[in-house]
């Protein structure tokens, strides 16, 4: 507290992320990050940037990376905004689209950032609860609202919506943005960026954290009607002109256009998530439909809680959620290799039996 | 306009940067980068970075980084803020300190990205004549404010102000923020970092993109009493988690610990500053005092826009404000290589002759 800080900072609760342990030699399943690297193509693009034209300021408009993404969705480059990972994509997102009189809609249950972008700009909002079993039933979005956002698959919970349910749901909202925030989309479950051409009030948001293995290269990018896209780029613009460094806007390029590499990693991480959900059923958990490259998963014998702290004691992390209470039974498990599997079902199977 | 954006949307009027041309061969001398490529060691440092481990996140908190900058400055760690360039700095900045009931102070002919952030934030400011002979002078700043931000030297006049004339200003505003922006300090103008210790209302800005040659990375700090740096990361843990890449964390550490290198750079840029302007005297230019790695140079023949017109006709860009008139005579000219300055004069031979 201080009398130098503006109001909005004394009333900030900023968002906490995963842990980021600085020990090495741990089974690290807590923030979703791809267990595979980035494609052998991005590591050599990413090489030759190392050069003496980082004295040079990036390209501020990060066409060519635009360009790269409108190909691989097949939409135009006026279609699409980019930015230091999808987080700050987010922040855009609220600042320019989200603020209205009426409320903003979001789940009870989903990506605990939101509430903070809200407090950070003063956005009003409505969290809507999840039905029984963890799913998102659009019926409850029928009313007066500023927009609406939440994740597909959701998270913490891994869920996904079908699409066209998101269909009916951007038919009944003609007057605000829906944002479908598709970080997790690649594991299996259905993109709405096939409607982004037919529906102006539509913004989908990606990352190239997940899928694409470029977690400590900070971009993310969103999908919308041009409309919705200059909103952003005139916040961007009066934020910060270059956030695409040289590093983060050729490695994105290489990573969207090496489809091949993406197929085959996603591929397995669903593979392992299959195998990984079956292994858990046979040791008594209960496991949520997962679209995603995390599970949400809890033991009839034991809390969320206690789970998580016996794992950290055998150096594997997964991440616990103390609230709602309603989800601190469950632990969320990011998808690793094969491997990471076989070790977190033989630390369970310890745990239990004891 | 669109029923679908937030109303600052409507309002806003970004920031314009100086242009990023997609030629070759051009003499580019408009934005400020330094002719000298970074470090062979940072260059050696990035290349270890285009690895597997870019699938995962870097450090929320950027620790080493931060611990690298308080190094060099002999401060704490605590003092410290680092942002995806100066310009998102800056941003957090207006937004946790610098927002407040009564108005923020800065020069009427400054950084013309202070008042698109007032206008991202809803800040009250007002503007302070600059004298007439292009000086800050700070009694004009006795008066009551909510805040007072000016860049030292000051762009794009370049002039620096005397470190007492800061002191006093901190001392006279006890109860406001005073943000010093040093994006050019390294370049012959006397630093207020030597202040942090003793004011808790003075912030000091640095970039990484001017004197350490990293424009292409995008890193920049704030350097302040630890109460300050809280503010700015609580705004931060509420926008972003991860602004500071895998790369640019580990750049910007070698850039700052390869001193030799940076003491080097920074005179060879003095050294051809000062021989060019004794040659742009020679051709009868008014140049204004400059402690920073440009200069603003008028003709009394010559107006400004048709001067750099007629340079980009040959290949040299220069950056010229069509606003405020005071300064639309005037030429901001980047220091570049040698070669360049000799490439240029020569130009400007060739169009003062004719």
């Amino acid at each position: 507290m201080s009398k130098f800080w503006s109001d909005v900072v004394h009333k900030l609760t900023p968002y906490v992320p995963g842990e980021q342990p600085k020990l090495d030699n741990l089974v690290k399943l807590n923030t979703n990050e791809n267990p595979y690297g980035p494609s052998p193509k991005v590591i050599e693009a990413l090489k030759l940037e190392a050069a003496d034209s980082l004295r040079l300021y990036p390209d501020p408009n990060s066409d060519a990376l635009k360009a790269a993404i409108a190909k691989t969705h097949h939409l135009n480059v006026n279609q699409v905004f980019v930015g230091n990972g999808s987080d700050e994509v987010l922040a855009h997102v609220f600042q320019a689209l989200l603020k209205h009189d009426k409320p903003l809609l979001f789940p009870d249950i989903t990506y605990s950032f939101y509430p903070v972008y809200c407090g950070l700009y003063g956005i009003p909002y409505k969290t809507i609860p999840l039905s029984e079993d963890f799913s998102i039933n659009i019926e409850d979005y029928a009313q007066a609202n500023g927009g609406i956002i939440f994740p597909n698959p959701n998270a913490p919970t891994g869920i996904p919506l079908a699409l066209e349910k998101i269909e009916q749901l951007l038919k009944h909202n003609a007057e605000s943005v829906v944002v479908i925030d598709e970080a997790y989309v690649d594991f299996g479950t259905e993109s709405a960026v096939s409607l982004v051409n037919q529906y102006p009030n539509l913004l989908v948001i990606h990352t190239l954290s997940k899928a694409r293995s470029l977690a400590g290269l900070r971009v993310g990018y969103a999908l919308g009607n041009s409309d919705l896209i200059e909103a952003l780029t005139r916040v961007k613009d009066s934020f910060n002109s270059y956030p695409i460094d040289r590093f983060a806007s050729a490695g994105a390029i290489v990573a969207m256009q090496d489809v091949e590499y993406f197929d085959e990693t996603c591929r397995h991480v669903v593979n392992t998530r299959e195998a990984l959900v079956k292994d858990l059923a046979d040791l008594g958990f209960d496991i949520l439909p997962s679209g995603a490259n995390f599970i949400f998963a809890k033991h009839p014998l034991k809390d969320g809680a206690e789970l998580t702290a016996e794992l950290r004691a055998k150096s594997i992390i997964v991440r616990h959620f103390k609230s709602p209470t309603r989800i601190s039974p469950y632990l969320r498990i990011t998808i690793g290799t094969d491997m990471q599997s076989n070790i977190l079902i033989s630390a369970l199977k310890d745990i239990l039996q004891n």
